[in-house]
């Protein structure tokens, strides 16, 4: 008899946005006049820019015009090549070590495919909930008994302690996610973090997979806007990027990985590269991303495109500023916010993420996403999310008067 | 140190269309006045259709305009209505039973997360590599000597013997892959095929995928459009379809499965909802597929597109009998051909399909696929397909006396 993957039966905590849906839901049914203001789920708040909707139109056009087949599986050299062009390059990266992908969720999950179940993987906790279930879905670690721990995942911390960031842990291990600027808690890793970072990998061979979703909102000085700023990360880190939030793509599903040729891992007695594998994968797995969403990436790395995408990253980040500020002046503590439009809001003492914020939702009116949807040690913090427009902003912050 | 996945090795073979690729590169250079048919990999030849241009351009024009976010991970509602609608509402399929994805390859691996490794796995040989692939990758199977079979698949021989299509093996198996019309035999199975492979799964609890990407060229009475339209089908099988052939979306990349709620599998003592699995992966591991590329599917299944599309469909069809017919014509042997664009051409005796496929390709300046490629049972054959214009069918034709 056909058996279903035992190990989807360890993920005991339901996916976290579906429910927040839920309770938004009823809350709207309760109060049927009253606004409820959206910082949940960080979705953009902004149409797409008129040179990306003028490069993806034409495409489509283009399409009706002559025939646009099967692209290639890790994605169009246009597309590599102004990754390079745009950035990139300047760090010693080649347009064959950009693999196109459809999102960084998606890289981040299946770049497990090419790893060893026996590796040891460190995830920082709270961080975004698919690293951890994909690990668990693929049983790379064995049931966690109630409310405790996986015992086979490393967790780095992301608490007041370490700064609401993770950092390198006392043993070894194999593979470790890291998210920076990260999400939830709104902080960046520095130059000198990324540094530390990069020797531990090296100490224990290990790789380093960095989610670099929110690159585009890094303005402090001393955070790189990429880890190959840094030297030696070339050897042991893929670095992710996606579309969606530098250029609004969350609908047009657009992202990249950076795999350094490199980057070797053991293979029995050898050491195989990482790059070779992700190709493999990737030809055996996919057909690639649309045609036309291509051509709108490519067209949004451009300068004209530049500009106004910016315009948008920087109204986020005025936003975050806004709320961040509102909250401090109502005596609130938060962090975060700076270098990311998510803000991490600690809950008053003794209160836990799910009543604060099923408080803010019934009585502000205000929708958040609880800490602890995010690991057990987001616990006593909710993310408030910047994308959001100025009058909603404005509007939080009164509101925050009914505390 | 990091680990990679160990079972990567186990595939020896290269992927076949690179490899493709590279001969007909050789070929070009050496021959660089000759013009080369290409019946190679099945791609579209036509361009999108206007009324599928204009949904297209207009779901783009739209995200210029308002703001389009993250879409539902298992699909929209609108384009699983209209798959229910233009069709397999017929079947008693919901639209809750209708999960978008970006194309057929995707879901024929990615199904297989949500399965125990230890099932055992029926593929049909001849197959599209991807089936298999997907499975060694997945450690699945151990390695296989040289030359020799993986020893834990069960092979489905499609064969002069089979008919060319897969036949229920004597012994029970739990996971069946079936590509119906088949690639790259060209064969379709009929209603009785479809009730002995029905009949098999209920008797051993086994679970069929089934690959329908060629569905819509099927024009024989006896060959079901759906292996839904076959009494129990709903129990045991999942149906995969595309765009990609329907509607000419290769580069546009959308395509869906269907998994009825009603399927079970074994987990520890319990049975349990793949329906609920899939669902499970899809939002954990995905962020869906573009707007736009879901509103140009949503268009294709209009029946004004419909009739645009199937005029391109009736022009395959066409290409395909003109080039069986010239083949026969010329005393060969040849399969397939009349529910699906490919003809499995039989290689003249003694003839290996890699020597025949060389052959056809530096003295006829043909390009087809070799069988060996699509496993070690498609060898004696080469696959031509029909994805051409008529200009260079009739011109195959000609060259075919210089055979």
């Amino acid at each position: 008899m056909s058996k279903a993957n035992p190990h989807y039966q360890k993920i005991t905590r339901e996916y976290i946005f579906p429910i927040i849906d839920k309770e938004l839901e009823q809350v709207r049914e309760e109060h049927p006049n009253k606004k409820i203001l959206n910082f949940g789920v960080g979705d953009i708040v902004h149409p797409l820019k008129p040179s990306i909707v003028k490069a993806l139109t034409k495409a489509c056009t283009e399409m009706g015009e002559k025939v646009v087949g099967y692209g290639p599986s890790t994605g169009y050299h246009f597309l590599k090549k102004a990754v390079i062009d745009s950035e990139y390059g300047k760090y010693g990266i080649k347009a064959s070590e950009v693999f196109i992908s459809e999102g960084t969720i998606n890289d981040c999950v299946n770049l497990l495919d090419i790893l060893d179940v026996d590796n040891e993987i460190a995830i920082p906790d709270p961080a975004y909930p698919s690293y951890l279930d994909a690990a668990i879905m693929d049983g790379r670690t064995r049931a966690a008994k109630k409310g405790n721990d996986f015992p086979d995942i490393i967790y780095l911390p992301c608490t007041e302690e370490t700064g609401f960031l993770p950092r390198p842990p006392k043993k070894g291990c194999d593979v470790i996610y890291l998210c920076s600027p990260h999400n939830p808690t709104g902080m960046a890793l520095t130059r000198s973090d990324y540094e530390q970072w990069i020797d531990y990998a090296k100490e224990h061979d290990a790789l380093i997979i960095l989610d670099a979703a929110y690159e585009c909102f890094i303005r402090s000085d001393n955070v790189p806007k990429s880890i190959y700023e840094v030297k030696g990360a070339k050897d042991v880190a893929i670095e992710l990027r996606t579309f969606s939030k530098s250029a609004g793509f969350t609908g047009l599903r657009c992202a990249y990985s950076i795999v350094p040729e490199a980057i070797k891992a053991k293979l029995g007695k050898e050491d195989v590269s990482l790059h070779k594998l992700w190709t493999q994968r990737q030809n055996a797995k996919s057909n690639g991303v649309s045609y036309p969403v291509q051509r709108a990436a490519e067209a949004s790395l451009s300068k004209k495109a530049h500009e106004e995408t910016t315009e948008d990253i920087e109204d986020y980040l005025i936003q975050t500023k806004r709320l961040k500020d509102g909250l401090r002046d109502h005596g609130q503590t938060c962090y975060g916010g700076d270098d990311c439009p998510y803000i991490w809001w600690k809950c008053p003492e003794g209160v836990s993420s799910w009543d604060f914020f099923r408080h803010l939702l019934n009585e502000l009116h205000l929708l958040c996403i609880p800490g602890a949807g995010f690991g057990k040690r987001g616990e006593g913090y909710v993310r408030l999310s910047g994308f959001t427009n100025e009058e909603a902003a404005k509007e939080a912050v009164k509101r925050l008067k009914k505390l």
